[in-house]
């Protein structure tokens, strides 16, 4: 099967045409940060995206391409922030939306779902109960599958993010992506590629759930269990099919945190960036701190994904 | 006693002066917070100010007006936020600085003054306590003591926030800043209604606190046991005499929170600002959900004054 594989052009325009109706989140610098690792890090808070996770760029991204007029609605599975994220741009532009959600799914994500404006419909844990659902709502209703990662519109989409984190910040010497699906990953290793060739593409994975370090190592997808981890927006059993004929080219290492290594960067996150992270959108940052890049270079650039924990859960995460 | 009272000019040449040395934080919306509300609300995030807190630029303020040849020792006495300030300040302009604190106060805040590198002077609890070690400190040492907010420079170097609030969220009908000694709304008042006139002041307080409140209806300055709130940084028992003078002309009136209602701030902040408060820091938000202003115009900014709680800290609050 040959798929067309989405190249830095793809996420220039994606840029364009998302600008006008995402958040240029802000990049932020800690001094402590950079005291205790001896490196200049720049964070790019996805976490204050709209939605609080860089899943809405990809979306409107896909939103902006269709005409409500010919295909009214769209559908998606996910574990949460994708879903979430279609619902908005879908909302936004005019559009139904349906998100096939795992029961087990955060509760915060679930109601930001509903109040998106979202038809929810829940399933059993697992990709493959998530996408039989989708294909038995498909064979009664036609819709736009938007699939969470495996899309090279969502992953030009993503891409933007890192876009403009290498715009603000200037030269990096490497990029930290957390990975789930790989459609972050993916775009944003077109993007820093793209500006700044020779640039350190470095994927990190919940410890439990390293099915792309695996893959990578492996030369094929690899499937895993589904993986218990704190880290819930990277539990992926099997990267994406496009994702990850992009990230086997583009990606030069994935490094593994711990869930306690990813508590410690919630914490850090609290106490000196005053930002509240969701365990996933942390895990950069928890490489980091936890010294899993060797050697490490420079200056550093971390994409934080999201922040839609809820003020319960981050409670017990601290605690 | 005739004093000088900052006037709009004073905090226009501050926000030239501290300019390139502070933080421009960022001013964050909520479509949710605007959904429950009603209104258009815009929020001043100065728990991204460099110490996580306003008081920096007021200290900046004050340290860029001094000769470190001359005056090479500053001294304040501080709950915490204003002291970190004062030392970041001192040692970023080659100052050395001197910060009496109070036995009691946050960890965290008495970890940060130390690890930007001022001598600590620790006291008993109280304002009379805090000048008594400082009066000591002076008779033996000659230095330049920063007032934490009765002193026009600290006054004027405050109000910068409102003024790039304005200048960023566009016309604003009311302007919402949390009151503890009256510094940050003195100035934030002057800088308010010079750019436009007829804004209307609002200051909150912690019910527990609410010395500001009763001094104004009182017409002087009224004396309350220390207060018992979570808001620690607004545990003043009487305004500032400076700070008074200015407020009873410029603020339109105090609203007061409970401490409930701060924690159900706190947990919107987190929730859907994904932005970590201190307890006072979430004052003013925490007055608009409550309804507190009535009635409430159509266009509203709110200083988020800090940011400095702790991991350990919000976790419990959050619970």
């Amino acid at each position: 099967v040959s798929v067309t594989l989405p190249a830095f052009a793809d996420v220039v325009a994606a840029a364009a045409r998302i600008g006008p109706h995402i958040v240029r989140t802000p990049v932020m610098r800690s001094d402590a940060f950079d005291a205790r690792s001896g490196r200049r890090v720049f964070f790019k808070c996805e976490n204050l995206q709209t939605g609080g996770a860089f899943k809405f760029r990809g979306a409107m991204n896909v939103v902006l391409q269709l005409d409500p007029q010919r295909t009214p609605l769209v559908i998606t599975h996910s574990s949460g922030n994708h879903g979430n994220a279609l619902a908005l741009a879908a909302r936004a532009r005019g559009f139904r939306a349906i998100v096939v959600v795992p029961r087990d799914s955060a509760r915060p994500k679930i109601e930001n779902i509903k109040a998106a404006g979202a038809r929810l419909e829940l399933c059993e844990p697992g990709l493959p109960a998530r996408e039989r659902r989708v294909a038995e709502i498909l064979a009664n209703e036609p819709a736009e599958l938007v699939h969470p990662f495996d899309d090279e519109r969502i992953i030009a989409g993503q891409g933007t993010a890192a876009l403009e984190l290498l715009d603000e910040a200037g030269p990096l010497d490497a990029l930290v992506v957390p990975v789930g699906g790989g459609g972050l990953i993916a775009g944003s290793a077109i993007a820093a590629t793209g500006v700044r060739p020779g640039i350190r593409v470095v994927g990190v994975e919940p410890e439990a759930g390293d099915d792309t370090r695996r893959s990578l190592a492996a030369g094929q997808r690899v499937t895993i269990p589904v993986p218990r981890t704190i880290a819930d927006g990277q539990a992926a059993p099997i990267p994406g099919e496009l994702t990850f004929s992009i990230n086997r080219r583009l990606v030069d290492e994935i490094v593994l945190v711990t869930d306690d290594e990813i508590r410690a960067g919630l914490r850090f996150a609290v106490d000196r960036l005053k930002q509240v992270l969701e365990p996933s959108g942390a895990t950069g940052l928890a490489a980091l701190l936890a010294g899993r890049l060797r050697p490490a270079p420079a200056r550093i650039g971390v994409i934080i994904s999201g922040g839609n924990v809820g003020a319960a859960r981050l409670a017990e995460l601290l605690s």
